[in-house]
């Protein structure tokens, strides 16, 4: 089904990647940036240099300055592809702008920082559109890897399903395929939480620890994730699912994965505040980690790895927070 | 607890590694193997130098050759570390010596070859044990890390729980987290079909797909996994847990794991009869996938990843394989 108007907000590497698979299917998409001066190097260049160096951008895709009304005037679709630290302000800006038939879809792992929102819930109110207009889309996709077209799968999500059925057929390619859910607030938990685990098996490879005691981390921090989504009335097959399992083990265990490397830095005694400059990029998990916390701490709710990381967030030993985690009393495994 | 007798055969890198452990422990530890000149060669050497070249044994392990009457008159545990090729034949050379009092435990990841019935239970038809004698252990442990001492976790499986806790406590280390389980029937599962989900993720490495694709695969891998375990009465989070998720993500992404290492040698063009001499190990997965296809197959279950395998193994190019798997109709996620 090609031919929709796609605006995506935020030319990061997920951003400009989704952007260019959009025009890929025969949309006419434009890629609006906070940074003015980026976007108009990028419209020269046709080139990502600082988050995608080496991909070409398709000619469908058109980078420009985030004008809200300008940008917002024709789309079909806006796609909101921000670190979660701007969500809510962008989405301020774009809201008196928002044609009444433009629907939202949300690419931002993370939790809205002060609040611990999930970010479908803050731009449905923030844009004023409600939540049947509002769908989100997460999955095992490393960006290096979807503009080079190797094979992957994702998951959108909408209280709407029709909505989220449109857009898996605006969305999908031979080389993406795009599975619908309902669950909504099970897909963006998944999206936030699997950046703590991320930091947790990064502090473990950065420790020097090996393949056995990171997969013993990431089948108990799946645990983890599906008692949270539990608690908050998620359904555990996505936490089983391509949004929570299979995103879980891509962070995991990819080299692309900038949480996982943020928990290396951490483990070499990198201070937190330092380790987004070194990697270059927003690692979302170190944000997640306390919101997450402070919600789950609201429902009375342990999170054990989630604890352990905001302790070396707040400054413990990676050694110590390992030896804590290890301790802890084995009994039977459920 | 210290100070039990142990025969640990089979002197492979797992066998060898678990020797060790138990040695770490203070227990007894007989390590008996089928190679004469190899166990002769290892009691010199104090080196295993076919599988864990560089590890010094410990002392506490006596490399000897199997003589069944001799290597179990005074066992208290038989540990079975043995390829599922050779399981059989080597109980029922066992059998007419195993003291009455003797347990076995079966560290084997697969499933005996030509019925497809679960190595607990041939162990204890053959051995005349009865399942209450029989223990299972299964989980992510690449043996070069456990020797290595870096952290890890694992599970002991039995019919009976007060010998699943006993052999916790036996084999547990400050390094190395043991859990009790009474699901004999889906840690065995897991242990078996993780390999087949293995070679499919190799078959994608070896593709050059990435980690996106990896990652869809073993999402899709665990669920087919579950669906088969449900199938045979297994408890699902048997399936969430270090057995089936923690041993599947160990094996499909680390680079120790044999049976992705064969895959990735399949989707090269590598003849199915000549990965194993390529590698210079047993890969499991390349005699269990047909097995589990047989007696899914006689349930009327359908394995779509494990089919695909079998396909590779029986000549199809694993290209074709993975268009196949592709292009199956997504609608809703579940």
């Amino acid at each position: 089904m090609a031919g929709s108007r796609f605006t995506v907000v935020g030319g990061g590497s997920w951003g400009t990647a989704f952007a260019a698979v959009l025009a890929g299917n025969g949309h006419e998409v434009v890629l609006a940036m906070r940074d003015a001066d980026r976007a108009r190097e990028m419209a020269t260049s046709r080139e990502n240099g600082r988050y995608l160096p080496g991909f070409r951008i398709p000619a469908g895709v058109e980078p420009v300055a985030l004008e809200p009304a300008a940008v917002l005037a024709d789309a079909d679709v806006l796609v909101l592809a921000l670190p979660s630290r701007a969500f809510v302000d962008v989405c301020r800006q774009l809201a008196p702008h928002l044609p009444g038939s433009t629907v939202a879809l949300s690419l931002t792992k993370g939790l809205e920082p002060d609040s611990g929102r999930r970010l479908s819930t803050v731009a449905a109110d923030v844009l004023g559109c409600g939540l049947e207009r509002v769908a989100v889309l997460s999955g095992p996709n490393h960006a290096e890897e979807i503009v080079r077209g190797t094979p992957a799968a994702t998951v959108v999500a909408s209280h709407s399903m029709p909505l989220a059925e449109r857009l898996q057929e605006l969305v999908a390619t031979p080389r993406l395929r795009v599975y619908a859910n309902g669950d909504v607030i099970g897909v963006e938990l998944c999206a936030a939480a699997k950046n703590v685990i991320a930091l947790a098996t990064g502090v473990s490879d950065g420790l020097g620890f090996g393949d056995n005691a990171k997969a013993a981390l990431i089948t108990r921090g799946l645990a983890e994730m599906t008692r949270l989504g539990l608690a908050f009335g998620a359904d555990p097959r996505t936490f089983a699912g391509l949004a929570g399992l299979g995103d879980l083990v891509a962070t995991c265990c990819s080299r692309h994965s900038r949480n996982r490397r943020a928990g290396e830095l951490l483990a070499e005694g990198v201070a937190p505040a330092d380790v987004e400059g070194r990697i270059g990029m927003v690692a979302e998990g170190l944000v997640t980690a306390p919101a997450l916390q402070r919600v789950a701490a609201e429902r009375g709710l342990e999170l054990p790895l989630t604890e352990r990381v905001c302790a070396v967030l707040d400054g413990e030993p990676a050694a110590t927070a390992v030896s804590v985690l290890m301790s802890r009393e084995p009994i039977a495994e459920f």
